[in-house]
């Protein structure tokens, strides 16, 4: 009997946000995983730490590459991708074994998770498993006091790594965003932002619901880029009786 | 000393997929209070239930009026003014006599949540602390194990009380979608979809965490209208290594 991958969304960082499932499905893992960048503990390692059993055995995936910012460039792509096999090797090799195996996700697993990569590349041969988590956004939400939607508002999220022209128009149609991926694409988001009419009404949150949380008007930051845990939120303004 | 409110996300449905913090502070709260539709029991005080002090003061807060598609109507829209004015009220009372409420919310409170109206009215007099929780988009993502976003992908959330014309643009400009508020908006939904070119990837989620689940691809879904816990996923086909 093979043993069973579990997905496993920990939350935006605060490790009471874990869920009782999560915390469960950590503490009865033989085998924990987790995404790292080489040289770093890791985020959802971190996360997990309060949870994970005394005996289970440890594997950390360092990234080869890291950067805020995806490259387009093929070496990069061709990086990652041993990676992801290579991770998806290892997993296997325990899940061969009869172990069950718990890769620890931040936020949301399926919502820009570096877990949907294993996930397409196991779940043709093991039972797979994913266990819904607070996504960083919502953590966000919270920990800044955004009523973000309302009624029938539209919400977009939005990857800082689209062009300036393209982030205005979808910026100007929509009724709240939500703007990840900042990183050196700042000053390129605040002007879509002016040119959308949004830039008074944005919030920035920087490492939302962590140690060294940070939130304040946008207009109020001023910088020429943001760290990987930052966001930026414009709270609607539907109907509200 | 006034007591504290508590906006309390509880998640999709499933208790076990409950925070620890939402846990700990329905445990914890000598008042507890919940929106339900008349002559139900509520979502939100169902998944609590395992949570709630024996001793708690219950305060179930009925709506005067109920539809999944909100009406324009001018007295649709006073009667829940009305109905949030004297809820506030009755929190108020709790906390001028110094206890701490715990408003119970179904999903993430600041997502289209019922809890902000009592937020927004609330907040000028007393301490107000939201805990985030689990949206019901999430737990319908990892219920139907659809990867959603990948990369640089756009996600867009739309209720379904769009006209066809604006759905079908905003479905046709996105990446990865969520239509909510179905209802009766079904067929319009459908038919939007289809212009966009997306009703073959799209997939009908009811009940998603909870008993009753349903998840189909929504092109197997016979039918003119949804209930109420149910949603609509186009799952994004971003950069994949």
């Amino acid at each position: 009997m093979s043993g069973v991958l579990y997905g496993v969304g920990l939350g935006p960082g605060d490790p009471e946000l874990v869920t009782i499932k999560a915390a469960r499905l950590v503490r009865e893992a033989p085998v924990v995983a987790w995404f790292a960048k080489k040289g770093r503990r890791g985020h959802a390692r971190a996360i997990a730490d309060g949870f994970i059993a005394f005996a289970a055995e440890q594997v950390p995936l360092y990234y080869p590459v890291t950067t805020e910012i995806p490259f387009a460039d093929a070496a990069y792509e061709q990086a990652l991708a041993r990676f992801y096999e290579e991770s998806a090797d290892a997993l296997a090799k325990r899940l061969d074994g009869g172990a069950d195996v718990a890769l620890l996700c931040e936020g949301d697993p399926m919502f820009y998770g570096s877990f949907m990569h294993l996930y397409e590349r196991l779940r043709p041969r093991y039972r797979v498993e994913v266990c819904a988590g607070v996504s960083g956004m919502s953590g966000c939400f919270a920990a800044s006091g955004q009523t973000m939607t309302w009624g029938d508002d539209v919400l977009t999220v939005l990857p800082g790594t689209l062009s300036e022209q393209d982030l205005a128009t979808r910026l100007a149609t929509t009724d709240a965003a939500v703007v990840m991926k900042l990183g050196a694409n700042l000053p390129k988001v605040e002007r879509a932002l002016r040119t959308a009419g949004l830039f008074e009404r944005a919030v920035y949150i920087e490492r939302g619901t962590m140690p060294g949380e940070r939130i304040l008007p946008l207009a109020r930051l001023a910088g020429a880029s943001a760290p990987y845990f930052s966001m930026i939120l414009v709270p609607g303004n539907g109907r509200r009786p």
